[in-house]
C-alpha cells in the first residue's frame, strides 16, 4: 500500500466506528477504551496510515504565519485573546491571519480549509456555538497541528485552552452568599451555549451547597445577553413580589444593563441588590457604581493558546509524543462597589 | 517589446518621475499637471505598459477572498469598521482575511504581499501611522484593487474612505463655544498622528473663527492617549489658576479619564467645566454624566470600503474607468449630558 494515503475516514469504515472514535484513539484519549486503542493502533501500522503528513509537507516551506478563526473578531473578550496572540506571535516571529466564522459552521470549515490550502503553519480555532458537527474538522488534526481556545469541544484530540466557566460562575455566587445575599436571581442565554451553561450550573452549586433554595422565576433566559436585555430583566425582577437581592448577569454587558436600570429606580446597590458580572469588560470600571465581575484572563488565554502550537510547529518531528491536553486558565473575581461597600 | 513586462517603476525611472507621480498621471490625479500626464501616457502606450496585469491574472482563478490590514485589530473604532467590511462581504459572498500590522511598516508591507501571494481578490488597508514611505504601497495599485481607509494617504492613487476629522473637531469645539464656554482646553497627541493633527486644526480654526484666544496653556499633549492619561492631564488642568471652562479630548478614552477625575473632585459637569470626546464609544453611554462626542461611522465607513472594493474587483475589464476618488462619510456630534444639562 502507497504509504501516505491512508486517511483517518479510510480507518473509521475499516474498524466501523467513527473518525472521532477512531482519532481519539490514535492521541490515546481517556475516553477510548484500551482494546479499541490497540484495534486503531494495529490497522493503523498495516495501513501505514502517517498522521501529519500533509502538516510535514507545509512545514518544508514554512510559511511563518499562523491562522486564527473565531466566531466574532469584535466581540470584547475574543479581541483580548486576539491580542494576547499577536503579542506572543510577535515575540515569537510569527504572522497571524485571522477570519470570522460569524458562528456560521459552513463558513468555519470554509475558512480553515483556505488558511490550510494557503499553507498556514497552523491553526488556532475558536468553534462556533452550534458546532456538534466536528467531522470536518477532526481530519484537520492530522493534517496540521490545531490548538482550540475559549469555545472547544472535547470531542477534538487537540490541545484546549480555556477557563473554567463553572468554577468561576460558582466563585462569584458564593461571594454574593458570603456578603449574606440569600435570593439571588441569574440571567443567562435561552439557547444552548456552552459558556451559558457551564456558567449556570456553576450558579445552580453554589446555591446547592449553601442550602439556598432554587427559584425558577428569579432563573431568567434571553435569547442575546446583551445591555437591553439586562434592562429589560432588571425590570422584569423588580415587578416580582419577592424581589431578590442579588442578580447574577452571565456577561458584563447584561450586568451594566442591570446597574443602569437600578440606579434610574434609584434601588440602593449592593444593600438593596447586588450586581455580579462576567468577563471584566472596561464598561466594569466606567458604569457607576462599578461592577463585580469574574476576570477572564484574555491574554494569557491568547498567548497560551500560541505557544504551544508554535510548540507543536517547531517540533513536528515528535509531534506524537507531544501529549493533547487541556489547559485552563484561572480566572479571579474581582470584587467592587457593586457588592461591596467600603466602610 | 514583450507586453505586460513594463513596470512603473520602469516608467518612473524612464522619464526621470517618481513613481507616485508616474501612477498618479495614469490616474488622472488632480495634482499632477496635463503636460506630465500626456508625457507618461505616451511613454506608457509605447512600452505597452497594461495595469493591472497581475489582477488580471488572479481574477482568473478569482477566490472570493478579500484581504484586510489594519494598524490594530483590537482598537474599538478599528473594531466597528471592520464589523462593517464583514457584514457586507458576507452579504455579497466574500471571505475576508484579516491581519495587523502593529503599526510597523515593515509588517505591513509583509503582509501586503502575503496576501497577494494568497491569491486575494483585493485589499483593503488602513496605513501605519508612520507610514511616510509609500513606495512599497505604489506598486500594489498596479496589481490588485486596492482601497484605503480610515488612516489613508492622498500620495496613493486608489479610493480611499475617510470622515474629515478637521470639520468634526471644529463642529465639537464650535458646540462648546455656542453653550457659551470660552476657555477650552484640548487634549490630543504629541507624536505625528494624522487625525490628532487634524483634530487640533479643527480645534484652532474654531477658536479662530470666534475669536478665542489660543492658550498654550490649556494645549496639552500626551504620548498615548489613554484613559490614564486623560486622569492625568485633567489634574494638570485643575491645578492652573486660569482654570478652563470646558475640555476637548480627541478620544473618548481620554475624555472618560477626564470625567472621572472632575467626578472625583466633585466638580459640576458641564456648569464648572464640560466635556466633549471623540469617537462615539460604548463608554460614552456608560460614564455618568454621559458624554458628549463625534459619532464615526465605522459601521458606514467598512461598508462602503468593501463595497468599492468589489466594484472594482468584478469591473476589472473596465478598471481604468473607474474613477479613483476620496468618500468622506459624515461624522455627527451627539450631544450628551456632559455639555447639556436637561432642564
Amino acid at each position: 500500500m502507497k504509504k501516505g494515503v491512508t486517511t483517518l475516514k479510510m480507518l473509521a469504515q475499516h474498524l466501523n466506528l467513527s473518525v472521532s472514535t477512531v482519532s481519539r484513539a490514535l492521541n490515546d484519549h481517556p475516553d477510548i477504551n484500551e482494546n479499541t486503542k490497540t484495534k486503531v493502533k494495529q490497522l493503523a501500522k498495516s495501513m501505514n496510515y502517517t498522521p501529519n503528513i500533509f502538516a510535514k509537507g507545509f512545514r518544508k516551506h514554512k510559511s511563518n504565519i499562523i491562522g486564527v478563526i473565531v466566531p466574532n473578531i469584535t466581540h470584547y473578550f475574543t479581541a483580548t485573546i486576539v491580542r494576547g496572540i499577536l503579542e506572543q506571535a510577535s515575540i515569537q516571529g510569527y504572522r497571524v491571519i485571522i477570519s470570522e466564522s460569524d458562528n456560521d459552521v459552513i463558513k468555519q470549515n470554509e475558512m480553515l480549509h483556505t488558511m490550510i490550502q494557503f499553507g498556514v503553519d497552523g491553526i488556532l480555532a475558536s468553534l462556533t456555538k452550534m458546532t456538534r458537527d466536528i467531522d470536518n474538522i477532526l481530519p484537520i488534526v492530522d493534517t496540521l497541528p490545531l490548538i482550540l481556545f475559549d469555545k472547544v469541544s472535547d470531542k477534538i484530540p487537540c490541545t484546549q485552552i480555556t477557563i473554567n466557566d463553572e468554577e468561576a460562575a460558582f466563585n462569584a455566587v458564593e461571594h454574593l452568599i458570603n456578603i449574606g445575599k440569600k435570593r439571588i436571581a441569574i440571567i443567562k442565554e435561552r439557547e444552548f451555549s456552552y459558556t451559558s451553561e457551564k456558567r449556570y450550573a456553576g450558579y445552580l452549586r453554589a446555591l446547592k451547597e449553601h442550602n439556598i433554595e432554587i427559584d425558577e422565576k428569579i432563573i431568567l433566559s434571553v435569547d442575546d445577553i446583551s445591555l437591553m436585555q439586562g434592562k429589560r430583566m432588571a425590570n422584569i425582577l423588580l415587578s416580582i413580589k419577592k424581589r431578590p437581592d442579588a442578580i447574577f448577569a452571565i456577561t458584563d454587558t447584561a450586568a451594566i444593563g442591570v446597574i443602569q436600570t437600578l440606579n434610574k429606580f434609584n434601588i440602593e446597590i449592593p444593600e438593596e441588590i447586588a450586581v455580579v458580572g462576567f468577563s471584566n469588560s472596561k464598561h466594569s470600571t466606567i458604569i457607576e457604581p462599578k461592577l463585580t465581575t469574574v476576570n477572564q484572563p484574555g491574554n494569557a488565554i491568547g498567548k497560551t493558546a500560541i505557544k504551544y502550537l508554535i510548540n507543536e510547529i517547531e517540533n513536528d518531528n515528535e509531534a506524537d509524543l507531544i501529549m493533547k491536553k487541556t489547559v485552563e486558565i484561572k480566572t479571579e473575581l474581582i470584587v467592587r462597589a457593586s457588592t461591596f461597600k467600603a466602610s
